[in-house]
């Protein structure tokens, strides 16, 4: 695949993904052009070419990727046909239209993959309520219930432990329009992630497979090893690489998994960076930012082996009393071995606004400084009981 | 040292120190702001906030450090006593004006070298051809005259074998101004370097002592650690921080050590980020990029030691024939193990446009795979003979 030298990358969204995009785009000469809604989203903060505009505009979309070499999206809230009109009329995305139909769309992504014959949690996709307490009456209480769309960070997952929890949930998302799937409620051992990387000449590579430790549905931590068996562990590498494959991703892919009865289950499909995978910016010798610029370019993918025996990520989420952790790096900087990432975003309660990295000799050594310094970020300790 | 949350670094100056710079930056949520000569400067194509104006006008520089909470330099090609003005008006530089000054003038540089003990090649300030015959009278010949200000990558220093040789250089340099030195030819066993970092409250670091092969004056490549004996290398160290003190540096200081007769003499001091330090990207947990960030905000300096046995930089030029490397870079990164940085400069034979780097578990291994990459971006291997 030939392009132009430097090539353009046009980015869909300018979020934090964006923004560690850009970061990883410097070296390697890409230019990274954004597609952002406001001039103070992460990523538009740090990037001289962005266009302002909204990600569901068929036009703005359009005028957008004239002039990119390949296009590819920080987030999934984008509309598909739109995409499929774009591919159609020349345009190159990275990953494709159809990938993305899929892991927007819970409902079609199961069944995608299901069809396939990966393991997927006992699913099926409710329209009224007694389709739900049907569900229910064959695979028992509590039932999951997910919005098929639009969904992250634990909104959009509801566990039901009964029939009035089901009929209140309808009230709301009837009214709404929602889609939702009912899913069989399994014991989860550990949440897993597998990224991966594919290009469109087929070659792909995975990195290790981590834990992402989760409260409230939002993602905490991410531990590199996952702290479970070798052949586990390759079995769910292996299983990544074979969905990347069979949804025709470009770019980076992370597979979401469910450890559950000593059995691996795919939970969900992001295709695109993932908040899984921003330990690989010091763990790997090729951060995830930059696989997927290759990826998506086609060009050579680089080596994802861990540079530490241990690698965690702890997120930064606003602390609740809406301190801004910004004011707060210096004393962060202080921990030995934290490398702290801020996204450049106005601090509120619960939002991400940066993670912290640490490589160690083991997972608990890494988590310490980790936490360590994250702790300091939110205020949940004062530095003055660490001096 | 209180600053607004974020700060703002301005940097005078927009090549590919200030480019690496801004990628250091986005992690730390530190906007930068450039004084750049033209919108294609290296760093200008990556920064969102970019003034243009010169670097040696008083007005522009005075204008571009209002805003900005403490303004810093890619180069030294400024007029220190702009910079004393700012100082008085109350703008806050770093390095000081008065580092500066030192660092851009090789006489004064030496002097102050001199006058706090440090070891320097015997030199002196010549003004006509007879101050430079007497020198040569006195020390013998060959003499190595230097331009006291302006030159880099072997522009502005001649080695001179006789009286001849002498007088046409000074019929050139009289006739534009130039000011020399004179300095005695040593034997030079190897070439050195040490970064050092330093906080305005005194808190200093260094990084391990590296080796720095030229050839024809500019550097090719940069190997650490340096391959000399330990006691040397803690000297090199402590040497490059007692240098820092002296000068008052604050950000990161680059010193260029001869090792000549088994003892170490003092070259010359850059009081910025260097080319010597490209390797702390991937090589040392914090970047010299990110170390000088941190030392000019006065934020705790990061870690130095190297994450591995040894790391290897190979500079890449602009090949004879023209060629732009980035049209290469594909092939360059299937490289295992290899770094490719590209600074998004237009090609030109000779012209510094990016660089590679490898670590490795010893010098040799490192330097291989950096070679390997560098090698086939400039077109000196064909892709087809690693094939």
């Amino acid at each position: 695949m030939k392009h132009r030298t430097p090539p353009t990358v046009g980015m869909v969204g300018a979020g934090q993904l964006a923004r560690m995009t850009c970061q990883a785009a410097i070296p390697l000469g890409v230019r990274v052009r954004l597609l952002a809604e406001r001039s103070d989203d992460a990523a538009a903060l740090v990037c001289p070419d962005v266009t302002l505009g909204s990600p569901t505009s068929a036009a703005e979309l359009a005028a957008f990727a004239t002039g990119c070499d390949v296009a590819t999206f920080d987030h999934e809230l984008v509309d598909a046909a739109a995409l499929a009109d774009l591919e159609a009329a020349g345009h190159r995305l990275a990953p494709s239209a159809a990938t993305v139909a899929l892991a927007q769309d819970k409902r079609r992504q199961r069944a995608e993959l299901g069809r396939h014959g990966f393991p997927v949690p006992p699913y099926r996709p409710v329209e009224t309520v007694d389709d739900l307490l049907a569900f229910a009456a064959e695979h028992g209480w509590p039932v999951v219930a997910k919005a098929s769309r639009g969904g992250y960070d634990g909104r959009g997952v509801w566990v039901l432990d009964g029939a009035d929890a089901a009929r209140n949930l309808f009230a709301v998302t009837s009214a709404s329009g929602v889609a939702l799937l009912a899913e069989r409620w399994v014991p989860i051992e550990r949440e897993l992630a597998v990224l991966v990387a594919r290009r469109p000449s087929g070659e792909a590579v995975a990195y290790p497979v981590v834990e992402t430790v989760q409260r409230d549905g939002i993602c905490h931590e991410v531990l590199a090893p996952a702290p479970i068996a070798p052949d586990l562990a390759a079995g769910a590498e292996a299983l990544a690489l074979g969905v990347a494959e069979a949804v025709g991703a470009v770019g980076v892919l992370a597979v979401e998994l469910f450890l559950s009865g000593g059995g691996l289950l795919v939970n969900e499909i992001a295709a695109r960076p993932h908040n899984s995978g921003h330990y690989t910016i010091e763990g790997c010798a090729t951060s995830q930012f930059a696989q997927h610029l290759r990826a998506v370019l086609d060009w050579p993918l680089g080596e994802t082996a861990l540079l530490a025996p241990a690698v965690a990520t702890i997120n930064v989420l606003g602390p609740p009393d809406g301190d801004d952790p910004a004011a707060r790096l210096p004393i962060a900087l202080a921990v030995p071995g934290a490398h702290v990432h801020l996204y450049g975003k106005t601090a509120r309660p619960g939002r991400k606004l940066g993670h912290v990295t640490a490589l160690g000799t083991d997972v608990d050594d890494a988590r310490g400084r980790a936490r360590r310094a994250a702790d300091l970020l939110t205020g949940r300790v004062a530095a003055e009981v660490l001096a």
